[in-house]
Parts: structure tokens; sequence; C-alpha cells
């Protein structure tokens, strides 16, 4: 449990990852291949992210709603992008109450087809639009190589699925959905991601255009962490999704989806940890602050009085809206306790002794730079809340600070391939598939996004030398 | 939409429920059969329900976390009364990523058996015991007759596994909960279900002991509405979960579960509904007030200031707390409206029209019996909260009242078969399997539960005579 031993990051990124995922408690291995258990330190983050997001869902005036996880196969093959994207990941019920079925089911891997044909029967008229319904579930995609968190058989998610009267106010939902995503990283989980536009071969199979927003990892690499797409009429013609205009005339809603993830967890783990472990985003964080009683063996009545402080303290903290948890376990030392919940990602841990409690004070040690501060034992409820407002801010100034440092941009293509081992590189495409992968081949970079806002994209492509395709420079990536 | 033509519940409860789960859009039928899909008005019931219940499991000092989904049908052999209650209901994963997998998979139709082999790992040591946990998710059982919300294929739950030191922790454990169940169905559900044991033919497969709430539908059968189990060491010696003890002994942990789901929608609407449609508690009531503006057609001016007033109306109630909605919805009468949101069991409806702006007022209805009262207009934020416990009380009195009416108890079988018809029998029990097999027979009715209140169950079995096997009388009742 503790921190000994946990590789540095700077060492082997992978390594500290998946010891880092079991030692903190997030996630433990499952008898069955390529799913994950998830533990309570870990879903409890998993809630905080997902109550966040859920109000910020309503408050654009979503609705959730649940469908079933079993999809006859058959919807797959409906919409030929889809299907050529998803059936080699199906995973496939034949067999139910002791008989083989007469249609094999696929557990979803997302929901466009069952949802598609559910609202061919919801939408009759341009009065039953928008629909903006939003589902929280699990879904199964049969992934080769399985990392927790990151890329798991299983996950959690919440898929979101409008339909609209027309083409400009779906794509404006698509937009307003990945500007909440980033408003979520930004506000939320610290990460200063960017929001982009995916070029064709990055797309949803499906969709016309595919928006993410785009997080920089510790290791210089790109994580994906959500993504919104615009479907045009395509879903809406493989299941006849039709409604009546003002004039009586019968066309094509146009759908959009978006969802995030289980691998935001992987997001927060990545775009912040350090050597020592977690460092969590108080407004994720399942627990803020850590009270920790430093006890004197030899005087039993004095280490009373010091739990007793360190009970009060914790109250008080929790009365101000704080999550706070006091470490009552014996027979451990402090400075194992310390390491463990720095481990733990707590961004504030209190050190309460007999002499602070003589002093009147408390020690506040945050924990990104593991600064240590007196504060008076009468203000700690009134300050620690401003605490974590700062503690935040700072976090998210350290990313912004790590992103820029490992942002570069290229005009040949030797350069480049260099920097492409330090980070992000903005260069100019051509926007062929052929050349995409041909960068890929040459630097395992792939196109993660054209960026809404950017360096202008005019000029010659950094590798081919043809005409720009975008209006933007593209970001080239190593990516999870 | 509107409830014209809904078969009254005397007639055909039967037609009446499944026609109202439709037409309050509740729920909708799927493509797949046996699953349903959720609407958001049922979903935001079930929303309601859900937080309600995991703020008083959290408060009693249990964690959430998640457990994968696909189990290896082999865990299911290793609990011989687990594999033969749930072997035949099993939905199985043969083909994954397009190849035939080398185990197959089972969709969980509960967890104990993935459960139980985590907890073998985490669990060394008296320190970690307890382990108080519990999920939210879905499952899946295999079931032929279905009906949406009391009995679908796939369905969403919550189930709670906890690991004790021993038997006697474990049982109180047991009891806590299915008395948080109770404490749930009384205080927000407004259904006044009896606590119970279940007999030995209705324990869950592999529990020693079995609790359940069980509550009275408007036609008199019983529900099922939640159950919690004590396993003894069952789930302990299959799974191997041992702890050392204080004295460094090697012991096998005792283990609970418990569970309610989707059913309690079911539940909702059978315990209080009535020929007009859905009666829904205030505390679960996705919408607790309506507010209906009524237009004068021929008057413009004067519709749009009662449409402000209603709006302003809303602002208030939400600012007090009150979920309210505002009915904007043009080309549809006022009376078609009142009939739609008594379909939907909204609790309160406020209607405002321009003669009761004039007079600076609003017309309150209430849902149950549709009685009117007149509210001062400047009154109406700080009225409504108070309207809203009384509308809880009055359900609760009328759910408790009609139960009363309909329970009955028992001496000889001649009686106990006529007061079938009509509710619950109390009567005294044998306890003998052959026993409660015959008397479904005769009467489709089975043990409920041996209240753990009620009146004493000394003397001779009301069917055959032998001596009584439980403290109590047994609840007998035709149930779903």
């Amino acid at each position: 449990m503790a921190s000994k031993g946990l590789t540095p990051m700077s060492e082997d990124f992978s390594a500290w990852y998946n010891e880092l995922v079991y030692r903190a408690d997030l996630a433990d291995l499952s008898p069955v291949r390529g799913s994950m258990v998830i533990r309570p330190y870990g879903y409890a983050l998993w809630e905080n992210i997902q109550s966040t997001l859920d109000g910020m869902f309503k408050a654009s005036g979503h609705e959730n709603l649940y469908f079933p996880m079993l999809i006859p196969v058959s919807y797959f093959e409906r919409e030929k992008q889809h299907v050529e994207g998803f059936s080699p990941e199906l995973a496939v019920v034949t067999h139910a109450g002791g008989k083989e079925l007469e249609e094999p089911l696929a557990i979803r891997p997302t929901s466009e087809t069952i949802i598609g044909e559910l609202y061919s029967k919801w939408i009759q008229s341009y009065r039953d639009l928008p629909l903006l319904y939003n589902q929280w579930c699990n879904v199964m995609r049969w992934e080769l190589r399985t990392r927790p968190f990151l890329r798991t058989t299983e996950f959690l998610w919440q898929e979101g699925h409008t339909a609209h009267a027309g083409a400009e106010e779906a794509l404006e939902e698509a937009f307003r959905m990945v500007n909440i995503y980033a408003e979520f990283a930004r506000d939320h989980a610290a990460i200063p991601v960017v929001v982009g536009e995916k070029t064709e071969g990055e797309r949803f199979a499906g969709a016309l255009r595919t928006f993410a927003i785009e997080g920089l990892m510790r290791d210089a690499r790109a994580l994906q962490c959500g993504t919104s797409h615009y479907m045009g009429e395509n879903f809406a013609r493989a299941f006849d999704i039709t409604f009546s205009d003002e004039n009586n005339e019968l066309r094509y809603v146009h759908t959009t989806s978006w969802g995030v993830s289980t691998r935001l967890i992987g997001a927060v783990i990545m775009a912040h940890g350090d050597d020592q472990g977690l460092i969590l985003p108080p407004r994720l964080a399942p627990i803020q602050v850590v009270v920790v009683p430093i006890f004197r063996g030899d005087e039993p009545e004095v280490s009373g009085q010091v739990l007793d402080e360190a009970q009060r303290v914790a109250q008080e903290l929790s009365a101000a809206g704080v999550r706070v948890k006091v470490d009552t376990r014996e027979g451990l030392s402090p400075g194992w306790k310390f390491n463990d919940w720095e481990q733990k990602g707590v961004p504030l841990r209190i050190e309460l002794g007999p002499r602070d409690l003589e002093a009147g004070q408390v020690v506040l040690v945050e924990r990104i730079e593991r600064q240590k501060a007196q504060l008076d034992r009468s203000g700690v409820a009134a300050a620690v809340p401003g605490h974590l407002e700062e503690f935040h801010r700072a976090l998210h100034a350290r990313a912004e600070e790590f992103r820029d440092a490992h942002t570069f941009s290229a005009d040949d293509y030797e350069s480049f391939r260099q920097r492409m081992e330090q980070g992000w590189v903005y260069a100019v495409h051509c926007g062929r598939p052929e050349c995409e992968q041909k960068i890929q081949q040459d630097t395992k970079a792939t196109p993660r996004c054209i960026p809404l806002d950017g360096p202008a994209g005019e000029g010659s492509c950094v590798r081919c030398g043809e005409p720009s395709a975008y209006p933007r420079r593209v970001i080239f990536s190593r990516a999870y």
C-alpha cells in the first residue's frame, strides 16, 4: 500500500501507471480477460465525475433514460460504416434460458442502432423535436490490448443521443457538448484540453463530423478524453427517423451523439500524477482533506486528546462542505500514512500532534509541491475551502505549463519527427489519409485534431508538400 | 396520451397496468424480447429512488464499487443451490471479437460469485472486516413471461454485498438493510410494507435466511419489493473467503447480500394508482407540481400575462425546492392537460387563468381526491411544500387503509381459501414445503413472509393441522 517501490514515471511510465492504479486502490484485475473491478476509491472518483457532468447535461436541457443492453446483431448492418467499425469488437449472446437464440444479440458497444429504432417510433412531427436524451450505462468492446480505465472490454460511460429538425441545429448541439466536456475538463478535472475536430480517418463510424477534447499526459502522449459527433442524416436514413415539418413535408432528422467514459479516470491519473503517485483535482477528489493525528506512543491520554481534536477538525470541515477523512488506523507510523495518502493523491493533508495541540495550530501540507504551512486551529474550517480552490488553480496551471512546454510547431519533416518524441506538434497537413498513414508509420503519431482555435493552417503539408486541407494547423501526437 | 380509453383497474388490472406504463411515458417496448426502454419520465422516477437509497446506504457506512458484468459460467457451479437457482436463466456470451470464447461467459444475474472471488483476495485479516460494499448496475435473467418493471430480462438494480467476522454481525446487517428498505418504502414511496422472513421454499438460492419487504397492490396481490439475505458461510466456503482472527486463526467470513430493483417502479404504480392513472408519492415524483396556464383564446395579451405569471409561480416554487413544470404546450385544451397530468400522477396541479390573475389567486388541485382549493397568489411558494408533505401522509394513509381492509386472518382452510380472493391472509402454518405447494395448487397463493411483528403463530396448520413451525402467523397471498 505504501509508495515504496512505485516505479518512477520517468523510468517507465507504463509500469508507473499500472502499479499506481492497483496500489492507490482505484481498480483491481478481474478474472475475466480485459475487464476490471473498479474499487470504492476509484468508483467514488467516477461518481463525482458523473454527478458533475450529469448536472451540466440537465442544465443544458437533456434528460436521462435507459435503453436495453442487448441489440440484435442485424441492427449493426443497417449503417454501413457503423458495422465496419464495430462488428469486429462485438461480444455476442447466442444462448439464453438454456436454448440457442433465433437471432444472436450483441452487447452494446454503443447504442446508436437501438436508439435509432426507437426514435423512428417516437418522432412524428416537428413538435417532437429536438429530442435531447442521454444514458449512463456499461458498454462492451472486445479489445485485444487492454489497460485499466484506458481500454477495457467493459467500461462505464454516458452516451448522449439527440435528434434535430435541421443540420445547423444538430451541429450546434455537437459543438455545445464538446464545449461542455472542455469546460468540465478545465473547471473540474483541472486538465487544459484542446477542443478540435477529427480528420476523416479518425472519425466515429457513421459520423459526418467528430469533435473531441484532447489532453496531454505526463509522458508527452495525447489522450482523447471525450467525443461529440454530428451524424447528419446517416442514422436517420438507416433507421427511417422522419418527421413532418411545419409544411407537412416528410424529412429526415439530423442526429448527434456524444460520450465520455471511465477513461476520464485514466486522464486524471496521467495528466497530474508524479513519482509519489496520484494528484487528484479537489473538485473530483473522493477525499479532499485527510487529517492525520500524530500520537505520542507513551502517553495514551495525550493521544486520546489528539484524536478527539482531529475528529473535531474533521467535523468542522465537513460542516463547511469539505470531503474529509481522519486516518485513525492503528499500528502505522505517521510517515507511512503520509506516503499512503500522497500516493492516493489527496490534495491537502492536515497533521495534528501534541505540540500542535498545545500551540493551538495545525500543519497543512499540499500535495503538489508538498509545501507546509501552519494554520491557526480556530481558522481551519474557514481557510481550507480557499486552499482547495487555490490547489485547483495551481494544478491546472501546472498541467498547462507542462502542456505548453511540450507543444511545438514544425515546418519541415525532420524537425516534425524529432519533436514528436517530446510532445504535441502543430503542423500544416494535406488531409490525405495515405499521408496520415505514412506519418504514423514513420513516427507512431496520429492527427489528434484540427483545433477550433490555433495557428492558421495555410501552406504546404509538412510531410508531402501538397497544399493544406485545413484552416488551422493539425495537432499530431502519439496517443493512447 | 390523454387518459381517454384507459381500461379501469377494477375491470382488468393487468390491462390497466400495461396501458398505463406506456401512456404515462414510463417505458416502451423494445425490439429485444423481454426487455424494455425506460423513458425519461420513468427514468427520472428511478433516479429519485436511486439517489434516496444511495444516501441511506452511505449514511449506514456502505461504499459503492463496480464489478465486471461477464462472469465465467463455471463460477456458478461452485455454490450448489446457487447454480440450481440461476443457471436456467443465464444469458451466455459464446463469441466475442469474431472468435468463439474458450470459456462461455454469463451476463450476471446477480454478482455473488464474482464478488466472492474478489473478496477472497481482498480479505486477509480481521482488520479488513467488515466489507460493506454496494453496486448499482444492470443484471439479466432470461425469464419467459415478462412485464415492464415487474419482470424483465434485463433490469436495473443495486446489490449490496457485505462480509463480516461472525454470524451475529452479518445477521444484524441483513436486518439493518431490510429495515432501511422498509423505511424507504414508508417514508419515500408511501407504501406501508410488511417486513418479514421468507420460508425455506422462498429463500434466495444459497442463502440461510432471506428477509423481505412485501407490499399490497390495489388488485389485492402482494409484491415483494426488496430482499436481504444472510448467506452464513456458504459463499465463503465456495470461494474460500477466509481471514485470520485476533488469535491468528483462519476462519470463514459470513456474508450478506441485499437488493432492490426497477421493480420498485411497478410497486409505486400498483400500490397507489387509480382509474385515472398514476398517483406518485411526492418525494419521488419527477414533477411534484404542474402549473397549467389557462389562456383566453381571443385575447393574446391576457394569455401572455397568464403565461408570464405561471412562469413566475414556477420560479418561486423552484426556488423553494419544489420540482415544478409549466405546461406551455399549444393547441391542447386545459381539460386535456388536466387529464394528461393526472394520468402521469403529478401530486399537485396549479391552475391559473385570467380571472385568477385578477383575483390574485391560483387554484390548487390535489391528485388523490382531486379536491380544489384556492390559494393566495402571494402565498403559493410558502404553502406548497406543506401541501406536498400532507399529500405524502394522505397517500400513505390511503395505502395503509387499503391494506388493512384487505388483510384477514383465517383459522380454517375454507375461510382461508375464500379470503385469498380478497387480499392477504394471516394463518398458522406447519412450515412443510409440500403443504406450501398444496396451498399454492388450491389457491394460487404462496407464503409471502413470516412477519417480524404480527399475531403469534401457535396452534395447528390452517391446511393440514400439523403443529405450527413459526413463532408468528405466516402471510399467504397471491403475488407477482
